[in-house]
């Protein structure tokens, strides 16, 4: 699928050519538009599409869908129906909205039900998360915490470039885009001190990471191969690994990062398929040393995903802090899902797997504060003129994705979310 | 609740003086007959208790049950009525099968619906585990495992007397004692090589844990307090936490253990309450220095439970090879939990939040093949007269777990699992 012929699907619902939702993108999502039902929704443009509205009213006949499957709180059972039902979706919602086609189009009744305005509907969490794990696959990321804890000799850990380094996070507290965490409070060890202190959190820090959603896998005991492992991914959303780097540097060690990352973490509401990425093939960085055999992978397996992150301050406008693009991690998606599962640990749909920070070669593509600003050493200054070492009570991070090549443009929309004030108890 | 208190409940049930369970241990567990339909259901000596049948029969009715609460797969729905609600079921249950209770005793129709001898049933799952969360909070096995990598003198971290350090695992892969594991394969350094391998683990372990269930918590962003934490946890299983030593060693450094743990973790079907274990209540360990104040807790925090593992070669006897007591723990259950929401951290019914492996004071009560056996340094010799450093292929694993006292004994029965070779792809 090269660019052009993506292009050339186009539909009867408008897009503007800055819009993250051409035709060919689809993403899946659930709205709510009275707080108290859920649906499956896609998107085209500004216009939202009630899956469930359109599988009523019999245009999804062709497929072997159950009746209620987009009238739920979540896509999993969709998930769990696998690959060949969703390319199968993905033909047909091709066919209703693309532009010659009539049914829909010239059904005002039909209309009245399956379309509205994307402002009038509240995204909610697209799946339920029943595990999620994080890796570390940035090169760069995890070369400058490095040279800050152990100095430029030893930055990476000698593992490092022989596997996906990842480890288990807490599936609860990942929330969608616009609910608001309050800032954690938890141990920490001060500079200096020799004695542990209570209180929030004075190092909180984003992690612009993206994490993909996988289908149900093998039974527990079986590996999932490289070679086969896109098969098992759903599609994917930007991620937001909120961090207290305080409570994390006091208890990380040894058994890895806990409090200082499980009070919650943000979601981009849309899930974009691989299929919709398919034109923003990329290779990955070239691999040196060669992983060991079961973690080789063969031609492009990853996507050109530019992405960005911006601070809002109250009542200020909203400054861009970074700028970096998917393609540089180290490790692909099937080189991490090959590796999660070689030991025959099961995999189930609605799984998420977040990448580990995204950081790009130059200091304006690092991907959280600890690096943009250095330890605390550079503090970053906004478009209001105030500055940031890490993140100030009140303040919303927003991160965006999107691909872009020969005028044509798709994107995954954004995650944004408001650290309100610690909690008083 | 006293040890005699509690004596005096005896039920019209037959049950051995050595049985886990007398009348007043109504654990709760998920069985199924036929391996197509679950239920709910309590034991009292050998006799299973079909919990859905005696809801039907009408015996709850003074209790607001939902009609098919224990027609489930799990117990999930019923863990989420609050602890108010399983206490009224324990006390309706003390009143049916207490000796001088006719109602159920005296109707042979009920009865035949009602009961069925333990060994008929396939005992499942008892929940669906939405997060698990591993504890490292024995004193005795985190500086074990300090010596024999950093050295008597740094052997606790600094942070080890201050938290109850704890890490995420992997919920997908925690499996029902019976369920045989395959020996992992995954990536390892071997001794004095510069590049790693990929094969089978040569170094699996078991670890000696108990794990609490919880109920639903506060909404994200709400800390539990341990002086209510009891009130959140639903009860206790056995846990085994399966560990390939070979693999975590390459692995863990610096997010924490991952697929040297999630090929699989097994627990005990029964889950024992709280209410059950109220007259094996004892104190912990004191602690020095004084937890933070978040940390502090009143009062007996802990139970007297007795523990032990044993190996069972193939074709031969089990070989007991480690006895240890929940009570050596220097962290109990509400400060663990406490510390685990004190960040805003949200909790669900069906968690599960394992103790870290209970090694004691005696070289013969270390939980775990690393402490028991040094490092492979002090084989142990087995009743047939083998020798193991490690677990080898087609040895069982048995951990049991029971409290006594005054003659009055109650318990969890056993974990049980095999580990067959390691799948040949």
């Amino acid at each position: 699928m090269t660019i052009q012929q993506a292009k050339e699907y186009s539909s009867w619902i408008e897009v503007s050519n800055s819009s993250d939702f051409p035709l060919f993108n689809l993403p899946l999502g659930i709205y709510s538009s009275d707080n108290e039902s859920s649906y499956a929704a896609s998107r085209i443009g500004d216009t939202l599409i009630d899956l469930h509205a359109l599988h009523s009213l019999g245009y999804f006949s062709s497929i072997d869908l159950p009746d209620m499957i987009f009238a739920q709180e979540t896509l999993n059972d969709f998930i769990s129906l696998g690959k060949a039902t969703h390319r199968e979706w993905r033909a047909r919602m091709l066919e209703i909205f693309g532009k010659d086609c009539g049914d829909l189009r010239d059904n005002a009744a039909h209309l009245e039900h399956v379309l509205m305005p994307v402002e009038k509907a509240e995204m909610m969490m697209p799946v339920f998360v029943p595990d999620y794990t994080d890796f570390y696959s940035s090169r760069e990321h995890a070369t400058n915490v490095g040279i800050m804890f152990r100095g430029k000799e030893n930055a990476l850990m000698p593992n490092w470039l022989h596997i996906p380094v990842g480890y288990h996070g807490r599936a609860s507290s990942i929330v969608v885009s616009g609910v608001d965490l309050h800032r954690p409070k938890g141990q920490q060890l001060p500079n200096d001190a020799t004695e542990p202190v209570y209180g929030p959190s004075k190092m909180m820090d984003f992690e612009l990471e993206m994490a993909f959603i996988t289908t149900d896998g093998k039974p527990l005991g079986q590996r999932i191969k490289t070679e086969e492992a896109e098969d098992y991914i759903f599609g994917m959303v930007v991620f937001n690994d909120w961090s207290a780097r305080d409570i994390q540097k006091w208890e990380y060690v040894p058994l890895g990062p806990f409090l200082g990352k499980n009070f919650g973490s943000s979601i981009s509401p849309w899930i974009i398929t691989l299929e919709a990425l398919e034109p923003f093939r990329c290779a990955s960085p070239t691999q040196d040393p060669q992983p060991l055999a079961y973690l080789q992978t063969q031609g492009e397996r990853t996507f050109d995903i530019q992405l960005e992150v911006a601070i809002q301050p109250e009542n200020a406008e909203p400054s861009t802090v970074c700028r970096s693009n998917f393609k540089y991690l180290y490790w692909n998606m099937a080189q991490q899902l090959a590796h999660h599962t070689v030991n025959g640990c099961n995999i189930n749909a609605g799984d998420m797997m977040a990448s580990g920070t995204i950081s790009g070669p130059t200091e304006d593509s690092f991907g959280s504060m600890l690096e943009l600003a250095w330890k605390g050493t550079k503090p970053l200054t906004l478009t209001d003129g105030s500055t940031r070492k890490f993140i100030h009570d009140n303040d919303t991070v927003i991160m965006k994705a999107h691909c872009e090549k020969d005028g044509f443009r798709l994107g995954f929309g954004e995650v944004r979310s408001t650290i309100l004030p610690a909690i008083n108890d």
